[in-house]
């Protein structure tokens, strides 16, 4: 959403009395330079001085920040560093594997900056997740110094029972006194009776959006929340009549948006069948139909568990859910792992960090002799060079880059895109009021949420090794 | 819908395990023979003969039976008879101003008959209602021979807290073995965490759709209700590979239907602010346009509580929602009840029956006033001769009148619809799957609901009195 169309919202937003404002992440950087020509940095420093009284909050993928790729631990501080200096309160800082140790240097640059850790717990199902794991996982989080813990239910799975068992895990764990702050989606149709069951278990904060925006792929609405609450013995300290300025406010905004909206905002509830969000399913079958290999999407949905098994259990979330998705989808095209993304083999071989559940040997073993590498136990980042000079150097040597830390950051995130970018922040943001259409169609994909549901914001390059040879394939955002 | 279009899913839905299925009542009626050319009665056959595992289930408006009148006692004795004859095993029966002496005949038949009679409560809210006064109801529908209780809340007003409340409150009045059937409206957002509450609280039987057609002014989907309550201790009978095989049907037809949807499925919480239903606020907007005041909403808003509380705090249902809406809408263009709606008038001198709250004595004098008659005490029915024989004769002079009892009743509830009906009957329903254009435009109000949110199904004429005369004012459906 273009900033314009926030602006007149702000005051209301601010004073309405929420714990946090989450206004900033990798989904909405991305847009603002690839779709707004808006600079992302800019945007926060207008937000900060719009909303003085709300504390801002951002979601960060720890060690790949904003992008798809580890990086280095220098990086890592400078990013949070300038995000906290040019606004940023709350720092959500999560994992896509939930390995804690890919946290750490996040987590403790936060610390540095004097705001807000957040260590983020991704819920998902399988056989080997137990309300256990996640508790201790939280504990962990504690360690590595979080103010507070989220439980973050990027697909909609998080069902009232557990809910409520693992709030309750989380505080008997960490300490009754810990705020724990619970993320849902409302994909599945269950989650407000969830946050009822968190908020009966100790929850202090949950994570809503304004009924213009809310359900669907999105969150629960706000004022159903607080009307929710009436005579249960909760409440929150939002003042309804300014929710409601805000309501009258986008959904006039809305419409000009239609048509990146989804244009359902029923429920999924098949999601609990099969475990995978809904923005992967929409990922794969377009991944399937440009191989006019369409009508093979139920094999895909039944093979997605297998590899997600062999692969330890990841969450399905940015980036796992699509490297497990386009895996599964060249398992089922060209035989069981006989084509394998490097970034596959990466995720088998601990690149991406440690999962919960053991992985499958033989698909190790197979990861290894197609990707000619090790296995690693280690953290991941400790196996990257310092790489701040050399991205700082070549940002600079960008036409239009400014030379702050800022540019570099942008140019460190998307590559692809910031030189471009840079090249035409003169102009100032798109006017999407006074264009006629609303925005082109090749921008459609951005409308997806910055996390396991929603498609890539751009086309992503695999290297496949396909007997013993490198192949590059490329895997658009599905439509 | 097209009864063509339900075929194929009654096997799965009968099979399901579902308690009953609600597939009859005042606006199916309405629509089979206004818009699809379709015999409700042999609809209602060919339910039974496709469903033989299910209990069918309908929606009765008590002495009113579907039409919007107070029928005679004779009337409402061949009406149930037929039903029950016909296939419908469960008996929902209603009050629009919840005066149970509308339910007692209705009631006292469905018992004769041999099926399930279900009093209902109708949920609303206001400064006199109670969970005390509702739970006392519950006990007089018990005295009425109910052999379960329903809790309706037609407009999503149901929070949590009172769900929890009123449940309990039933449950400790009648007796914990007393079946208590929670029937909500997604409108709001709130009422699946109701139905949670409810369930918690000992409600045996809830509510749902299939998510193809749930949400916004819908029911909550069954799928979401099922996955909700895994882990919660309490668990539904219904097998989800047969609603799944629903579901898919129903998304497929829900297509051709796209032009009856909302096309808002989000969540309106504005209501429980207004306490207005959705769909009397878009009959409310229509008549202020046609009358060249759309700008004076926000009056009328304004002006229906101060109605609502002269005519004693009614719910707003069928057909009070509509009297309400008109008579403020009138207020706020005349002044204050200077045109008053004989509807109007009859609901001040009790001619609809007695309402909770105290009316306004001055607003009584009004009425009475305005149509020259006395204020009542007694069962407004007590007032009504015979008019079988007369409705019998009427309806057997039409062409195309088939002389069964079935027929009578038919023109009895629609008499300006059954005449054209009758005559077209003998071409069969109409196949709207072979039609181009799904249906015709005029044909949209019917996509309402049965009840209080809904839109009427077709226009009402009402004689206002004015300065001493009679004027007809026609009302027609809200678009």
């Amino acid at each position: 959403m273009a900033m314009e169309d926030m602006v007149p919202a702000c005051e209301d937003l601010d004073k309405a009395g929420f714990w946090s404002v989450e206004c900033w992440g990798g989904a909405t950087f991305d847009s603002c330079i690839r779709f707004l020509n808006e600079d992302p940095w800019e945007r926060l420093r207008t937000f900060r001085k719009l909303m003085p009284n709300t504390r801002l909050q951002m979601l960060l993928r720890g060690q790949n920040l904003l992008g798809y790729r580890h990086y280095e631990d220098g990086v890592v501080e400078r990013f949070v560093e300038q995000a906290a200096e040019n606004g940023i309160d709350v720092f959500r800082v999560f994992d896509a594997l939930n390995d804690v140790r890919n946290l750490r240097t996040a987590m403790k640059a936060v610390r540095k900056a004097g705001k807000h850790a957040q260590g983020t717990i991704c819920y998902t199902i399988s056989p080997e997740h137990t309300i256990g794991d996640f508790a201790e996982m939280a504990e962990r989080l504690m360690d590595l110094g979080s103010h507070s813990i989220c439980i973050k239910d990027m697909a909609g799975l998080l069902k009232p029972a557990p809910a409520y068992q693992l709030v309750k895990a989380i505080k008997e764990t960490c300490g009754q006194d810990v705020l724990v702050h619970v993320h849902t989606h409302a994909t599945t149709g269950v989650t407000l009776v969830s946050l009822m069951k968190a908020i009966e278990a100790g929850a202090d904060i949950v994570d809503t959006a304004i009924s213009s925006l809310a359900l669907g792929p999105g969150h629960n609405p706000t004022e159903a929340m607080i009307e929710m609450l009436e005579g249960t013995g909760y409440k929150t300290q939002v003042d309804m009549a300014r929710v409601m300025k805000v309501k009258a406010h986008f959904d006039k905004v809305r419409e000009r948006y239609s048509e990146f909206m989804t244009s359902f905002t029923g429920v999924e509830a098949g999601i609990f069948q099969s475990q995978i969000p809904g923005g992967m399913i929409s990922n794969m079958e377009s991944q399937l139909k440009q191989q006019g290999a369409g009508d093979r999407m139920k094999e895909v949905l039944e093979e997605v568990p297998r590899v997600r098994k062999d692969a330890g259990y990841p969450p399905l979330v940015t980036p796992s859910s699509q490297i497990v998705g386009t895996q599964a989808v060249l398992n089922v095209l060209m035989g069981k792992y006989k084509v394998m993304t490097s970034e596959f083999a990466d995720l088998m071989l601990g690149y991406y960090g440690a999962t919960l559940g053991m992985k499958n040997p033989d698909v190790i073993a197979k990861a290894a002799a197609h990707s000619k590498k090790d296995p690693i136990t280690t953290r991941p980042a400790d196996l990257l060079r310092p790489e701040w000079d050399r991205l700082r150097a070549e940002a600079l040597a960008l036409k239009g880059c400014n030379g702050s830390d800022e540019d570099v950051l942008t140019y460190a995130m998307f590559p692809q895109v910031a030189p471009k970018f840079f090249g035409t922040r003169g102009e100032g943001p798109r006017n999407l009021s006074k264009e006629t259409k609303p925005a082109p169609a090749a921008a459609k994909p951005a409308a997806g949420a910055p996390d396991g549901k929603s498609n890539l914001t751009g086309p992503i390059s695999y290297v496949v090794t396909y007997s013993g040879k490198a192949h590059n394939v490329t895997v658009a955002p599905g439509e």
